[in-house]
């Protein structure tokens, strides 16, 4: 980029918006897992529509890559930009711009963060569906990876809950897709399209979410298991039962260690080899502890729980919780490197997978802790480098991922639940999806960038 | 085509499932409205996929126009082969091939009827969310369509009961995408893609479809208001209450009367202006019973209803949902020839909506009867020919729609909420998408068809 770019674009943003080239601070080079790096020429806080179409329109014209940064929370270096040009800075255009209590919907700009929506809804008494672990991602990422998250076993994902998008597209034009409507058959759904392209299509610049009346009660049950396989295996079948969870999260002790010295607390009743924490929520009392009452006998009746106890202080529920949420940070605390495989099974495959895995770790030599939501059969699991030296540390995470994604693609899984593809994960994808489908992908990206200035070299 | 095209046909499906020129019935030149005719040169019908890739290879080779049917239940021309060529029929091309209860999953050919469907899957105790009212429709149709239903208040429309589709390209070649999985952040998401497209894409050979447990319990009651306009306003408050809904739907004594008429039997409690019909389901018969005594309650005490009735015998729910049922079968009964505006609207929207409709009813003297999904802002709206002559009719439709979808972009409406675009509706589509829009579709279908030969003419 040039002078003439920079001072474009200080014209647009002004000058307290944007940074360049030895201003621009290390943090925005990479994403939270950084182990992709690529510093951008200028760094551009938008804080309207208006500016990101002629941002677009001039940096169409003078083939600059633009790369679309929320908060940088993504795990496979979306958000990085790898060629340089402009990164793109959402996280000034944060504003909540309506809630529709009438049709249930709430209109927000890309940078809100996820945190803030939950806050700003459960006031009014609605409730936004979606739960990815990171609260601090933007919507506008979230919507970018189709983020899943805990409650998906119940509330589905990020896509289930976009009713509209409004998009700026790489030449700088406008559209709008979907919208306050529950139902759409009107042509090819470039929402859907849009939704998961990790800002590689067009750039969202407002997202009309659906909402639902906010469950009155929530409550979970943290049921303990001699060991991994027959935790794993009662999943299905308390999925099975007629009381569907929210959620249901495997945990292992090993896991639990980790939190609880990242937390530098203990959690109650942590001393069994594994755990399922399966939550519940309702708008009757009496209907939900009857679901707790009837997960907890099957469990230990027909599933061969040790036992099953009820979350229902709030400091108890703070102290799992917060142990379940700090799980990716304790594991990056307990290392000097990781790399994650974000994997997706049919939740029967769950236990053959982590059999595994434990094999891999023990060929390759490395530690491999994960957990996982595994109602909903997408695992996280993390190589961790700890002693190895660099060459090594590339070998291992070369043969092994290529391992567990092999494995994955045999027994109808994925490469990625909710992270998405990225940079990191492009090489697995084309293995996954073949040829043909690649070349679709292909095709769309040309339709959308014929100059392939929007966050060139992800996906595919 | 020629006589050399038919040979190779049949040396594919065989001569019993072949019918070429004069031997093809009429039926198959048109769809379920009719309005829309063309017959095609070969009828093929299909029973396995490798037939279905072999056709697309040597269609695509040849340029010869493929149209997809099933079992034409559509309302607007989009299986309707309106430049000949073949129509592929599915409708023999119909096993259920896996119920697959641990991940709770059932894997189908596209000629399936819905209806096979929830016997099927009822009888094993799952439950498939999505309720299109044409029962006899095929699964490939209502993914095609991405058709929504009475259901879609709760359980949402098709796109959100898919999990995996394999589909053969206009080339021939096979893809698959999503699976059993519940997640998927993998790349774009083809499968949304293909949902809704209208056979303009691909040829779907197998689907994946999510199930659920089946709810033990179903419930439904019968809202009298004194008129359209206070049931109607009833509706966003129906739904903002904490008991939610599987299905919210408006009905006028106008449209009961049709109903009547038709099935020539008299419908209890059928002397009120205007009604909802709220039905919930559940798995508790306590909680299902509180449910609707809060809305029966709250929609004579708070929202003006004239009362409540429970409709909970199965005569008496036979009854009231055969009437609802019949709806548009009664109306095409009614007339000598109908065509419909299926807009959806947010749905505060929808009263002001109506009262537009009876203004055009009375502007261009032509009868529009309707009803509908209020509860998902769905409109069905009839224009009835009745005496008209063919010169007038055509006039009326033109104005008519034009008026209606003008209004309703004007509501942040859409063209379509179920029955899509098909041919009768694609100079609607453009007006609302705007030029940047369809230009990106056009895109994307040449990117999948660049011969254009799959079900040309249709959506863009």
């Amino acid at each position: 980029m040039t002078q003439t770019d920079f001072v474009f674009l200080e014209s647009i943003v002004g000058i307290d918006n944007l940074f360049v080239l030895d201003e621009i601070e290390a943090d925005f080079s990479h994403d939270e897992l950084g182990t992709i790096q690529h510093a951008p020429e200028a760094h551009v806080y938008i804080t309207n529509k208006d500016q990101v179409s002629k941002i677009m329109k001039y940096a169409n014209l003078n083939l600059i890559p633009v790369t679309v940064r929320g908060t940088g929370t993504g795990l496979v270096g979306a958000c990085v930009p790898i060629y340089g040009g402009i990164l793109m800075d959402t996280s000034k255009m944060n504003h909540i711009l309506e809630l529709d209590e009438v049709n249930m919907t709430l209109r927000v700009e890309p940078g809100v963060l996820l945190f803030e929506i939950y806050e700003y809804v459960e006031k009014q008494h609605f409730f936004y569906g979606p739960d990815p672990g990171e609260k601090s991602a933007t919507i506008g990422g979230n919507i970018s990876t189709n983020a899943g998250g805990m409650r998906a076993v119940k509330y589905g994902v990020t896509r289930d809950w976009i009713r509209g998008l409004e998009v700026v597209l790489p030449s700088g034009e406008f559209i709008k897709t979907g919208g306050k409507v529950v139902k759409n058959s009107t042509g090819y759904s470039i929402k859907d399209l849009i939704i998961g392209s990790e800002g590689t299509l067009g750039i969202i610049v407002e997202a009309t979410l659906k909402l639902i009346p906010l469950p009155k009660q929530s409550l979970s049950l943290l049921v303990p298991f001699k060991n991994r396989i027959e935790a794993i295996e009662a999943v299905p079948k308390v999925i099975s039962l007629q009381s569907l969870p929210t959620a249901v999260e495997f945990m292992d002790k090993q896991a639990l260690k980790y939190s609880e010295e990242y937390l530098g607390k203990k959690i109650p009743n942590a001393n069994f080899e594994a755990y399922l924490l399966i939550s519940f929520d309702g708008n009757s009392k009496v209907q939900t502890e009857q679901d707790i009452e009837e997960v907890s006998r099957a469990c230990i009746e027909q599933f061969n729980a040790l036992d099953a106890f009820l979350i229902d202080t709030d400091e108890r529920k703070s102290s799992v919780w917060s142990a379940r949420g700090a799980f990716l940070e304790a594991i990056k605390a307990s290392t000097t490197q990781i790399d994650e495989c974000d994997v997706v099974l049919p939740r029967s495959e769950i236990t053959e997978f982590l059999s595994f895995t434990r094999e891999v770790s023990d060929k390759l030599n490395v530690r491999i802790p994960y957990f996982g939501h595994a109602g909903d059969g997408n695992l996280h699991i993390y190589f961790c480098k700890d002693e190895m030296i660099d060459q090594d540390w590339k070998s291992v995470l070369q043969q092994g991922f290529q391992l567990l994604y092999q494995k994955a693609f045999e027994m109808g899984g994925l490469v990625s639940g909710e992270h998405g593809i990225g940079y990191a994960k492009k090489e697995y994808l084309e293995q996954q999806v073949g040829h043909s489908q690649i070349k679709l992908m292909r095709g769309i990206k040309q339709v959308f960038d014929p100059n392939q200035i929007l966050n060139p070299g992800k996906i595919i």
